[in-house]
């Protein structure tokens, strides 16, 4: 094999090799084009954990046949304010795409609208969901559950998903604020990087098979389990998210999907829950100005930075210059959408 | 003066004597009586932190005039889900009473609503306003920002409030899942009864006037701050409080009300917002069911017990015997009633 060059892709030219590769997988047009923009966004963002390392995940996933490529979600219009879609085993992401216009009419018709998505997949980190409501002046909050990982707060058996939080809000002159947050004290995608490049985990993040605490990220990986964060209060927003990502939406539990038949599947077969509120129908004009004012305060309060400032640098280099990708990556990328 | 002997006192007879103090200290027969049930219950439940001990700092701010004990909440119908409320410098509790049966409308026409309360005072615990929800059979989210005590991660001067948040569900067979938790390590009104008390924090949970780590908690007191819980998660998450209970809602964030000119005010004036859904109009008839089944889950992978479950426990015990006074706090409680 002959060494490859490094390259630097724009955003379209990575979304487009992505959908070529999710399309010679069986996935559909739709749902390509949602997941590769996905994917892109999250390696131009700086996002790794979530980026075009996923992409392995995704095809052994599709080739597993454990999730549907094809799946066309069902949008069900259950109440004026209330939105629920049946993803079909298909993936989140296109679910959200398919339900995106109505759930838009309900918030500025209503002021605030929920959208409850089950039998979904989701592999993917939880900014980009919700991300572009901030970007259409809309406030939004989404919670999904994956696999059971994480023990809950002095238990010794893995229960919850790492279960991330997300939120977003339009701001005054700036992007919006942005933050997407596992309930679990570190992201799996991190466990896994760590183990692939060789570092410790920090203490009070995972446990190993026995329940015993490790930085062993092999040893959480192997039969292990991840800590919640901030002890039992991480441990019941956890809980919080399984409630309304699962139990609200009618999807499965952290622990209930058994993909044991499906050899290669890594994706998490649950449900995911939004609410979006329109503040201007609150009747508070300044509402993007005073988040402005706040995020100014918090950094002259002496925060060294706030969440999503990282993901903005980094895309504006993106932008700029390319997105860098190892040339043996590019290659393995051109491999799985060609081979 | 004479050795008080300690009392029991039933539920109705502790709401009847804190609504006579709240009474002789002007506030309005709508308000004392909405605040009197609050306290109580929170004494009643074990919740000692928000319970009578607040009932001098209640009294203190009262007469300082820094709280309008007769303001009339203005509530408006801003949308088909979203309602708003101007307390006009008023108490939260009795806003959210007035506001009480719009939105419970709202919820059930439409699936999900949003109310917010700004000019609002909050001297209570949070889930006392949304179990009522979850008795009802919503789901309930309610947050609410207080007063600068809590330095962002990373940061040098007090910005945030305690900004907990609460959650609420209903659970088949048994009574709602409830949590409330602030987004600091340690609630304001524990690191008070620490002090009082002469007890030392747990490292981590404060720092003193120089920014600088302590476990004293007169010195937290004494112009220092507290931490986030849980690092840069927990301090995201009090922001995301300032931005959805005051810049949502219209009220002050939580460093910027003044009560210079009201000595002995303790009260925060700010703002509280509540986020209720109706899990029925999802469609989803399991949904209470398989809370439940989630809850005994947490419990049988070793988690010793549930938010709310020593509540609940005390609660019952109280039923049953009384509420338990010490002769010198009731004696205390009589003069402010009567004095």
């Amino acid at each position: 094999m002959t060494e490859q060059s490094d390259v630097k892709l724009t955003y379209a030219e990575l979304v487009g090799l992505l959908e070529a590769i999710f399309l010679r997988h069986g996935v559909s047009g739709d749902a390509a084009r949602v997941l590769a923009a996905n994917c892109a966004a999250c390696e131009r963002d700086g996002s790794f954990s979530h980026g075009i390392f996923r992409m392995p995940g995704y095809v052994s996933t599709l080739n597993s046949g454990w999730v549907d490529g094809q799946a066309l979600p069902l949008v069900e219009d259950c109440a004026p304010s209330f939105v629920r879609v049946d993803a079909k085993g298909g993936f989140a992401q296109p679910a959200l795409e398919a339900a995106r216009p109505l759930v838009l009419d309900k918030v500025k018709q209503n002021g605030i609208a929920v959208l409850a998505i089950r039998r979904s997949h989701h592999f993917s980190a939880l900014w980009p969901d919700v991300e572009p409501f901030a970007e259409q002046g809309l406030v939004a909050l989404s919670f999904v559950n994956s696999m059971a990982c994480v023990v809950p707060q002095g238990g010794k058996k893995a229960l919850f998903g790492t279960n991330p939080v997300a939120f977003a809000t339009p701001r005054k002159g700036r992007p919006p604020f942005v933050f997407d947050q596992a309930s679990s004290a570190i992201a799996h995608g991190d466990v896994q990087i760590a183990a692939r490049e060789g570092h410790a985990l920090k203490p009070g993040q995972g446990v190993d098979r026995d329940g015993q605490p490790t930085t062993d990220p092999k040893a959480v990986l192997d039969g292990g389990a991840l800590l919640p964060f901030g002890g039992h209060k991480g441990s019941s927003i956890a809980l919080m998210v399984e409630i309304l990502a699962a139990a609200l939406t009618g999807g499965h539990f952290s622990w209930e999907f058994d993909w044991s038949a499906h050899e290669g599947a890594q994706t998490p077969f649950t449900g995911q829950l939004f609410i979006i509120i329109d503040p201007e129908r609150g009747g508070n004009a300044s509402f993007e100005a005073r988040v402005s004012q706040l995020c100014d305060m918090v950094l002259e309060a002496g925060q060294d930075r706030l969440p999503g400032d990282r993901r903005h640098a980094i895309r504006a280099v993106a932008e700029k210059d390319g997105i860098p990708l190892k040339g043996e990556t590019y290659a393995r990328l051109k491999q799985f959408a060609e081979g």
